[in-house]
């Protein structure tokens, strides 16, 4: 099974991510058989050599069940979603290798949209262990193409990172901003200082994907949740300032870690 | 009991608001009588018409027993910590107004002073209900003349409402980024999207002076820590994505209030 050269590439999902795969595919000329959104016909992706399912986590594993009758023998197939190990489970039909554009915005949609979206991004790919070398090679190409920075992970260990730097701070987030405004109103949220704006960017985030992501990487995000909870209980129940110091000191250690990062 | 006109300003506490206050008046040509560390001979306060204590909050209380026996019948005195109802307790002795400029950086120490640090920014002052209305004035002269724009609640209110739009960010953001530095480590740290690095400013910030704020405004923190790990309990649980999408939407609801405010 090789890979078709140029491949011709069937996107299905529309919205931010899907439509900026498009942009960025016709910015460069390469060949796009088919932008479908979830309910077209799927019939064009008979014509693809690579198809990427860019819907929520939940669809795009609905989808590898529709398309699967409909591929090429040669057709490798990849998502977009930010979990790995479900879909990576779900997959074991077709040439599937895993991936996860870390673009980092919170705008969503198709309006958002950019052939650069992807520029200097890191994409990461979860191959499953089965899949052939060739398969990796057509994704890695086809993220590169786009200006991504590929990087190889298992299913697993992408979820566990991930739901440590994303799906973690998107909740935890999300329920700050939640119990801030909900406790001051509107006139305490007038008096914040500039801490509390810069803090909460994520939370603009809408709901629709985050419920997919949460269902199925649910055992590492509850289990991360549980840790920050047990976090919070000790800064509550602080008595003498010990815990304040430790927690403190331990987060301003990953902070700079996490600041002096190329990307 | 008047106020001295030109306010002759004595400062205890040279950190960075202690400091920057210090430079914010000589720029001014304002009398500074003494600009002293907390373990100065503190007798120079004898000469002033507001004392200023910009020390940890704790500190400044026991500050306050120093100097009560040290002051001018006219002066006033005001602090700058970031609560207020310990202090405006433990403050009968002597004409006091609290006052909290909110600064909101997470840079620390007299080397970050700037005199133009409080222009345009809010500097809650939260006089007891026994203090007389020259004393506001003359504490709402000083912050005004600093370019801050004086707000006043109750010391409670102050308390409650800064519970919900500082403390709780803070204690949560530093909890966040310990978790996700010690799950992910420095290399799955060096996979997050910039939402993770946007997010997590305040964990620069140094444990010292969040220990005291833990102790003085405690059953609010506490209280609003818990509201917290309830919405964090809800979304670990959540069954079919109904609190994902009430808790996001309630979110993304504050979010847009937050980032209309003028300041």
């Amino acid at each position: 099974m090789g890979a078709l050269t140029p491949t011709r590439v069937a996107i299905v999902g529309r919205g931010l991510i899907g439509r900026s795969i498009e942009l960025g595919l016709l910015a460069r000329g390469a060949p796009v058989v088919a932008a479908l959104d979830r309910g077209d016909d799927l019939s064009p992706v008979r014509e693809a050599g690579l198809v990427v399912l860019a819907a929520p986590v939940l669809e795009n594993i609905r989808l590898l069940d529709a398309i699967a009758p409909l591929l090429s023998p040669a057709a490798v197939v990849t998502d977009t979603g930010s979990t790995k190990a479900a879909i990576v489970r779900a997959a074991a039909r077709v040439r599937f290798v895993g991936g996860h554009p870390v673009t980092g915005g919170t705008a969503s949609g198709p309006s958002a949209a950019r052939p650069d979206l992807f520029e200097g991004r890191h994409w990461v790919l979860t191959p499953a262990d089965d899949v052939d070398d060739t398969a990796v090679q057509t994704v890695q190409a086809f993220v590169e193409s786009l200006g991504a920075v590929s990087v190889r992970l298992s299913p697993g260990d992408h979820d566990r990172i991930f739901a440590a730097v994303s799906h973690l701070p998107q909740l935890v987030i999300s329920a700050l901003m939640h119990q801030a405004g909900e406790s001051a109103g509107r006139e305490g949220l007038g008096l914040a200082g500039p801490g509390l704006r810069d803090s909460t960017r994520l939370a603009s985030s809408p709901p629709g994907i985050w419920r997919d992501i949460l269902a199925t990487n649910h055992s590492e995000i509850a289990a991360a949740l549980d840790r920050l909870i047990g976090d919070l209980v000790r800064l509550r129940d602080d008595r003498d300032g010990g815990e304040v110091a430790r927690i403190f000191e331990r987060a301003a250690f990953w902070k700079a870690e996490l600041d002096e990062r190329p990307i």
